[in-house]
């Protein structure tokens, strides 16, 4: 970058007020061209950002953060705004350890006024912090971005539902880039592509409407100018045909070109000086500006280091999800009561073949986790054979749905659990660490826990075809690692490897397993005689397991999962009930886990080979 | 009941089927005396079982059940779904110990297809029983009846997005009468009375269309008239104003008077004949028959037993709700930042008056606990003061948001958890027994558990004034019970009642502190040395009181809330791990737990003074 680009001259969003609007298009190419650098690099979510960047630059040259608000739903969309409020020179440590978050943190800078990670929590949000500057007599203006994926979270409806009503003046801005993280899905996306096929109802004199003028064309512009008519006279004499937000008691203006500066700035400002909620409907396009990324935004979506040239990723091998993906489209094959269903993560969760190949049998419910479950049940309870494919983190939200509809009626579903345990750099809000807890409160549910590909394999068999009710198989992000040759999963409950007497056990389950093998082989060789007990179903927990090592003297058990609530916990209390007087070591989870490459978090945490070792090490020593 | 009735012919609903419409105005009006008769002595839920009769009358002679499906949301208006499906004779034992369920059961009978308790799952599990039909190729009718008060409820909402696009001829029957629990809230609920009032698009001859023609008063019938003129032009030149059902992807009959058993049969036949989603629209009366409950149908809806004659409730007493609420009003009065939230359950939980009084520092969000939450969250990042009064099973459904939206941000809010263990006659889903264990997970939380109305507003206080981040307050159904003079509250962490020298140790929280001290008194006076450990915050455990009876040889948990990942299985191990070689037996609930009175389900659990008595006489016997 040159030095006497626009970018440079920016040191927080009040500069761009003196901005013409010909360098706020310059400026908008300027961050483009960080943001390409930037995730190349470090990995990210590309797509979404692109799609943002002139809608940032108008937001922040109209509004006056940081006393004016803006939540960024699921927040993956924010880097544009990190450019522009003063962290330009840390956008190359994004995503990594200690470096900037991909997400707005509060106490990263006094522009991010909340946390965001999770889909369809702006609206919430917004509107309690609008109602807030009310109570406490606090004036600013409070704005929601809001993709139109995140609008089939349950969430964002029911905070368009109470907002609705209100009369505080929050701003909700729709960004229609006809997307979720998958290709959005729903009756509400369909509500939308009509909106935006009607003329705009804000007189805007932008260069967008300056420019549909020059459409030629006779036809076109004669259906044009009927369709006008007719708006004109249904306006005029029985009132617009109102969209669904209108219904809902906003105040609507679009559709927007999310890409025209000056249209989306005279819009915010018609905005601000509205009473009551509105709502921006503004139409941007996914990965605008880098090619590779416009015509497929899904795999641009959140991305690894990549070639700009080529736009192919720097690596990639064989994962998880790719084995649950050609699991399932092998049995669906001859299991015509499978189906498979997944909350807008059909390409993350391997579902993309499944989703092509049985139509019938694949539902995608957009990012919608409470009624994946609930839906899931009813298929279950009409007789369908349904698989949920969910990243950990996301099934967060159907823990009532799984508490209630599916394990109180014991109805069979399977939960296909993806990303469990540490997923990287994505951070806090995306850690796959509170399942196994999670879980381990609902009577009568089953959990698996693989470590190797063959095991999700033979796991997710027993778990559809030999477990009634409620079951669940939870594997890592990624791909296998070391498994001991001389190590054989039996497809029994627990396994034991290496030397059955030794006074010393580790317990563990999931990817962790590989890590302590690689620790007992140096402890081993160094003359300390440490077992493996691994834990194949981690609720419930195989009491014969436990009752088979309670005369030990010494036991670790590795959790990469949160330590409160989790199995860990049930499994020391159950081993000293059982008569254990030895010494039990619970190593998990304690709080939330920052960002960092998934290794580096394992080693923080004490999880990974050398942390395995170095505790059972200097407690032995003790 | 004469034996000449009509209800006494009816054994299945397909003998509903010969019976003429005079005939089913008869039985509905059997119906609603049985009905009345029951809950009055029983108690239940009154109000929206009155108000459902024809419609349910209706259902049952139009479809063939059990081969078509009907899912009632939430499912305490099933009384007449109940005694239609031959369970008459057991109504009288409804809500009672091994009695019928006032909730649908797939184990009670096989009419009942999907359990209901929470609200707003029946278009999800409609849907997915649908689906699972297309794909097994059994062909039957999917009926979900949902209330306007449910659709609030983002799942419902997710549900009507991902069903609206489909081909499959789901209907949803939207059973309108202008009610949550509470009075209907936001948005929809104004686009409801919207619709309302326009004319009816079903072209029924029914009773109540030639009703409406009798109106005198010709300004009325003029209005109606060019209303009728407009309607049409704008129907047959621009398409009618779709409502939001329609924008869906819904087939729209409505609005249809729920008490007309004709118009209803006439729409639910169209509704057959359809292809793809329809819904009906019907409107109703809560508490339909019953003078009181029609004027009060909020007092009417879930309501203990009463006297028919005067509507009065056959007791009544203090107890936590009333005492939360009036701690709530003296506070708010000095205190201008203090805000209280809940979702569509302002009497429930004892905030009537609070609305009153501080109506811009009230929110009641409709059945919407996942935005409540993060609403809340919005209020405490603009620095207003958020109290979210819920009932503990329905906290379940923000387990997401307490986690990511306030925990991870440290945001100060409180959860007053109302109803917190053993409810009663609700049974299942209703018993508050999950939030202690789903907590416990959540890193950073906070969570005290009173005994008493003064502990209450204590821990209300420290709560609200002195704790950061986000704090629970869990109290439970009901009234005060008994605490020993001799015992005194001293605001901290924990107290010890009783001999601090005795080798034996009761630990417990909340309402079992009442039972505990009962049974020690009984163990003391016949010679058993018994103290009480009461914790008064259950999370973060205190570990020094864990290290003070770490030295005892035997510690007894008792917990009104479930044994995995609860608070006892951290305490009994937090125990060994201090050292503690004695004997540990927790008592905790296994397993969802069946209607009972809460002192019947109390014993039955061993949580009550007996039990506990039994437990530690047993135990030290051994």
């Amino acid at each position: 970058m040159t030095e006497d680009n626009i970018l440079n001259r920016i040191n927080s969003p009040s500069d761009l007020k003196k901005l013409s609007t010909d360098e706020l298009y310059e400026l908008s190419d300027e961050i483009r061209e960080e943001i390409m650098t930037v995730v190349s690099n470090n990995g990210g979510h590309l797509a979404s950002n692109l799609g943002v960047v002139e809608l940032t630059v108008a937001i922040h040259s109209v509004f006056n953060t940081p006393k004016d608000k803006i939540v960024w739903d699921v927040g993956h969309q924010s880097y544009t705004h990190k450019i522009l409020t003063g962290r330009l020179d840390e956008l190359k440590t994004i995503r990594t350890e200690n470096g900037l978050s991909g997400f707005p943190k509060r106490n990263e800078s006094e522009y991010d006024c909340f946390d965001t990670g999770h889909s369809s929590t702006s609206v919430s949000a917004a509107f309690g912090i609008s109602c807030a500057g009310t109570i406490i007599n606090d004036k600013y203006y409070t704005i929601a971005v809001i993709g139109d994926g995140a609008l089939s979270g349950g969430l964002a409806l029911e905070a368009l539902n109470s907002a609705g009503k209100s009369k505080e003046n929050l701003i909700v801005i729709l960004n229609d880039n006809k997307m979720s993280i998958s290709k959005n899905v729903g009756s509400m996306a369909k509500h939308l592509t009509k909106i935006r096929i009607q003329p705009s109802y804000l007189d805007a004199k932008s260069r967008v409407h300056k420019h549909l003028k020059k459409i030629p064309g006779i036809g076109q512009g004669l259906a044009r100018g009927m369709s006008r008519l007719k708006n004109w006279i249904r306006i005029n004499f029985f009132g617009h045909q109102k969209n669904m937000f209108e219904q809902l008691g906003f105040k609507y203006y679009g559709p927007l070109d999310g890409h025209d500066i000056d249209q989306l700035r005279t819009a915010m400002r018609a905005a601000k000086r509205s009473r009551g909620p509105v709502m921006l409907h503004v139409c941007t396009k996914k990965g605008k500006g880098y090619e590779y990324a416009e015509k497929n935004p899904n795999v641009f979506h959140g991305i690894s280091a990549f070639d700009i040239e080529t736009g192919e990723p720097k690596s990639s091998s064989l994962g998880y999800s790719d084995v649950f993906g050609e699991y399932m489209c092998e049995r669906a094959r001859t299991d015509k009561k499978l189906c498979a269903i997944t909350a807008a993560m059909a390409m993350g969760t391997g579902l993309s073949e499944f989703a092509k190949k049985y139509k019938t049998r694949f539902f995608d419910v957009g990012i919608a986790e409470e009624h994946a479950v609930t839906f899931a049940c009813g298929l279950a309870a009409g007789n369908a054979t349904p698989v949920f494919a969910v990243y950990s983190t996301f099934l967060q939200r159907s823990y009532d749905q799984i508490l209630h509809d599916a394990s109180l009626q014991n109805l069979h579903i399977v939960l296909a659990i993806d990303r469990a345990g540490i997923v990287g750099e994505d951070g806090e809000t995306h850690q796959g660490i509170f399942d196994t807890a999670f879980l381990n409160t609902i009577p009568g549910i089953t959990v698996f826990a693989p470590s190797s590909f063959h095991e999700l394999d033979t796991m997710l068999d027993t778990a559809i075809y030999r477990t009634k009710g409620v079951v669940a198989v939870r594997y890592p992000r990624g791909g296998e690692l070391y498994i001991p040759e001389d190590y054989k999963y039996d497809g029994e409950d627990y396994t034991f490897y290496g030397n059955k007497f030794a006074d010393t056990v580790i317990v563990t389950y999931g990817r962790v397993f590989s890590f302590a093998c690689e620790a007992v082989r140096k402890l081993n060789s160094e003359g300390t005689n440490v077992s493996v007990l691994k834990l194949n179903k981690i609720k419930p927990l195989p009491e014969s397991a436990v009752q088979k090592i309670s005369g030990c003297r010494n036991c670790f058990f590795f959790e990469e999962g949160i330590e409160s609530g989790g199995i860990g916990q049930s499994f020391g209390l159950m081993l000293y009930e059982n008569g254990f007087e030895g010494q039990f070591r619970l190593n998990a989870i304690k709080d939330y886990v920052h960002q960092a490459k998934v290794n580096s978090a394992l080693h923080r945490l004490g999880l990974d080979a050398d942390g395995i070792y170095d505790i059972v090490t200097d407690s032995l020593k003790k």
